[in-house]
């Protein structure tokens, strides 16, 4: 039997944890792994107020870390660091590369990442780019990297910050009630943007409500059940409908 | 605990079969409960082989309903004629409100209808457009009809004959090799068109094939393995990514 | 000089206060004229409480209505019922004629309606359907209604509940910090629904964001400020791009 | 209070006189700046006439070059010339790079482009994407280049020459009548392009028709009105709909 | 071997001329047959110069029928009222039934109508709308009505006025130019619209420009090719791609 | 007049056969020659069986080109082989250039590549965007290569594996089935892929199908009649409405 591995590739140091902090924790509240690929720190785009504090890049980066893993610890994720710059952060073979070792390491049974579209950030693109073409190279044997082939593990975005404006629509709304603590606490480990935590605990609240509508004939939510929301990059294979 | 039960809304006797054949077998031979409901007979529009033959009306929707019989026994599915007339099959309040009452008396937990484009064939947006109406305002208390209201299951859309020219894409491939078998036999008893049977057979493999390119790493499908395709008309809900 | 005059066309007696709220405040905060037209009370499908409650037909429209002309005079609009029957709204000839005469009447220089989409209530697509049909046939001199033609004023789709189930993407990012307080009073107003209240008031807030991070160098903006999200039917007609 | 400029990023000569004269007249008119970066001089795509002539490239660029200063001035508009090779012009770090410090340079308040699709010409989307990439990351005080940081200025396309065929839909019609009459003379400063002149003359006529069709009850156009059809990139922020 | 007929379903009485007239007279001077079907005089909707000149309705639909029939006789076509009452042309059954007649008494082989999309005449869809629904009844051997019933010929949506508002791309650009005088002459006999004559020359010598750009390594256009833009519902079947 | 010559770009050395076999054997059928550019042998990404029997990477090469000139022989095609690499295959400026020389050497008069989306395999894409680029480069006389500029050939895309996640949609049905025989023929060339000879031979009868139902008032096709879909990447220019 496959043991299940959620592999996460995003952009920049904190985007794990708002955009798939439940979906994370759920995962590894159910003893699985789950590991984490920031490819860049998010030291030049996403650390405008160290900037303005005069604050120089090799302390930003250190301190983008040092919350991430606090973070990621919160959730109980392995996180892993590719320092490949952003702001932009380029789609490059040798990083593509680096990321098919990661897959062919990890064996992931999920995979998540961000849009394809973003007009707000073009490095959330560029990570879900290299995603998606490191799984498929992955898979084949002919492609000259150690490790097993992958198979073909389902692929999922996770929500932008906008998400009318990167065509992104809810397919799938996880119910992450019963992590919603740890997400939480997730988010606080985030010290410089304490203004994104009420945002996205706003956001956690809209998509709960949303899921509740969706639910079916099921009226055993809980008043305040909280969601997540992401789109499939391909079909879902099932033996149910539901 | 609510009782699984699956709602098949569909235009003509025959549709069922071709396009849901395998869901509605899977459904059964867990032991819930499958309902379909045949809005007309398919007497106009799917029987020009008995037209030219020179069958009269009633003979033909006699016919037909025989042959929906026999295919929904085969599947373990009740069947309901609603007789409401094809070609055209027209979108009607009286129609829509005896599918309110059906919805409130069999109290689905999953729903099957046609595309909301065909255009090729107007009656199955029709009926689309009646199941996905009856659906919400069965679920208002204040919609006057018997019966308790009912939540809000969840809706797929099942594969047309044309399927890039409805607007359909393969959101959930649902593996039915189980049952295959089953389905086959239920294709047989619609005699008056044996050239689908192999037609069907062919869509079904190739849904396999699909299937197992979109499965992950589970290398357990054996080598024939049947799919059908559906899309959703909600987002899913669940309690974990796969 | 024509006299500005915001029309706003919805399905049910509250839809103006929580889709379109700020908008009818700030045309009123600067002196023209709004006029609302409730096609229906919501009596069916917007009144669960009330019918689990036991009350009847006439008693719910009845607190309906009451709680409408409240909110709208916390607006400062004026409010119109056709009691035109929810759940379902049927589009009808005669309500569209009604609504010419509206438009003749009101000359409306500015139209707000629902969108076209919303797979979870018809009665909206069916509202809209009737505002756009009657917008263009209120146009023609050879349509036989009292009145003036009217011009062909910007119609915009206010946003629904689940924006992204509709088709709906925030094109016109309004500001409504100004009359915030205005509009959380006549959501007030809707006594039955008070968990919206605050449901409502995180949306404004997330439309604020997002309006400050799409508002060029402009700083000027308060920490908190309040948006409203709009679509355009027609393309915007200007002497200046901005 | 910010100061109002306009920059135009196009990918050669001739580009923004057909395409944004008016926009670009009518900003100058308010006594606006409007600074136009040609990233090419269209000296191998858009000079076949030379080309067929015999004439050299250094040549055909000079001439190019000219035309542009002269239909520049004409408009009342600053050019700048990055001559980055056409046909193709490749997406670049370094000509990104040259954007920002333009974007820094010139804090614009608006911008205007390309469409990012345009199966005829891939230069106009290359000079799309670099115009929207740096002006994101003009906005990162991260970022290492001179100048202050940018705000999110709107950006707008411009019409193609196809503009059905680049996904192109008219959302903001543009009034150019007042300046009508200096466009035209500034694409009379295009020499080789005579047969344009005419043609892009009926374009402006065909906006101007349907800018009066979706103009609202203003009924005090002239019978020739002019027109410049845009599509937005981001959403309008504004205090009024209208 | 089939006679080639061209069946084109309009809402009002010059439609065909303005968007159609090309393909009209071309079929004509192959010596095939072209019938119209005018559902409507547009006798309210598109007739505003009479009602304002205090025109009686007969008086108006009598003046559009004879240019109409002035305009059919110069391309060669016969034309067919059914004064089916215009602004709004609803769509119905008995209507529908008529063109289902009129489909069997000519067995088309190329069908034109309008798009399904028009948000400035609803009156267009309508047209459409029941032209493709009869289309598939007419074909349909147990469909009541007199006569052969009729293969699946190829549909075509002529182009819009506001094109890009109406979901319209030019997917086929028929060369025209040998028959421009005749359309020409056609545009003539609609004596009340003489503003449009030239319009939609422009528009004959636009679409005729995108045409050579198309047409492949075929240098044989002369500079003044005139073209029509169509859309096709329906896929192409050919025996040569070209 | 114009010597008619097909070129296909493809991928991988299999594809032309799977893909567009009955188009390229129809035109040689008619004494037209077709150029086939192969950009790689699909090496690493399309020979599993070979890697897993622990072939070495030129032998694989060795045994593809086998294969695909025996096929290329067999329908009547020459074909080229560029050698740049699958999986991935990338987008470069030399291999753009080279394609570009193809261009002008051979004057296309029709071109077949993949479609621009393939989330199943990036090669697809890369090759169809250089097919582009290279033919609007090779139109410019500014552009640097040897040869005659070419005209603007129509360009279509052949059918991918899973359609309907490609975008794909069957806007042309090509009749194949005078050259099937030659196209499976073509396919068991390809002898490490036998599973695929059916599983195209069954596409191909699915395609027949939907050919005869859209291709009108034609009774003539015979029982097994076979197709192949494809897109079109530009607007159809033509004499005639069909």
């Amino acid at each position: 039997m496959t043991e299940e591995h959620t592999l996460v590739v995003t952009a920049h140091a904190g985007d794990f944890v708002w955009r798939a902090g439940g979906a994370i924790a759920l995962a590894a509240s159910r003893g699985e792994k789950v590991t984490i690929a920031c490819l860049t720190f998010g030291e030049r785009g996403e650390s405008a107020a160290e900037w303005r504090a005069g604050k120089g890049l090799e302390e930003i980066k250190a301190s983008r870390r040092e919350e991430a893993e606090a973070a990621a610890a919160v959730l109980g994720a392995d996180v892993r660091f590719f320092d490949a710059g952003d702001y932009p952060l380029k789609v490059s073979d040798e990083l593509t590369h680096q990321l098919i070792e990661l897959y062919r390491a990890t064996q992931p049974t999920v995979v998540l990442t961000h849009t394809l579209e973003d007009p707000y950030n073009g490095d959330h693109p560029a990570a879900a780019r290299m995603a998606l073409d490191a799984r498929v190279l992955a898979g084949a044997i002919g492609y000259p990297a150690e490790g097993e082939v992958v198979g073909a593990p389902p692929v999922f975005a996770f929500e932008p910050h906008q998400p009318e404006m990167c065509g992104f629509t809810p397919e799938v709304l996880l119910d992450i009630t019963e992590v919603w603590d740890t997400k939480r606490k997730a988010m606080e480990c985030l010290s410089a943007q304490q203004h994104l935590w009420d945002y996205y605990t706003d956001l956690g609240k809209r998509r709960g409500v949303q899921l509740k509508r969706n639910a079916g004939p099921n009226l055993g939510f809980p008043s305040s059940t909280y969601g997540e929301a992401y789109m499939r990059f391909y079909p879902q294979v099932t033996e149910r409908l539901a």
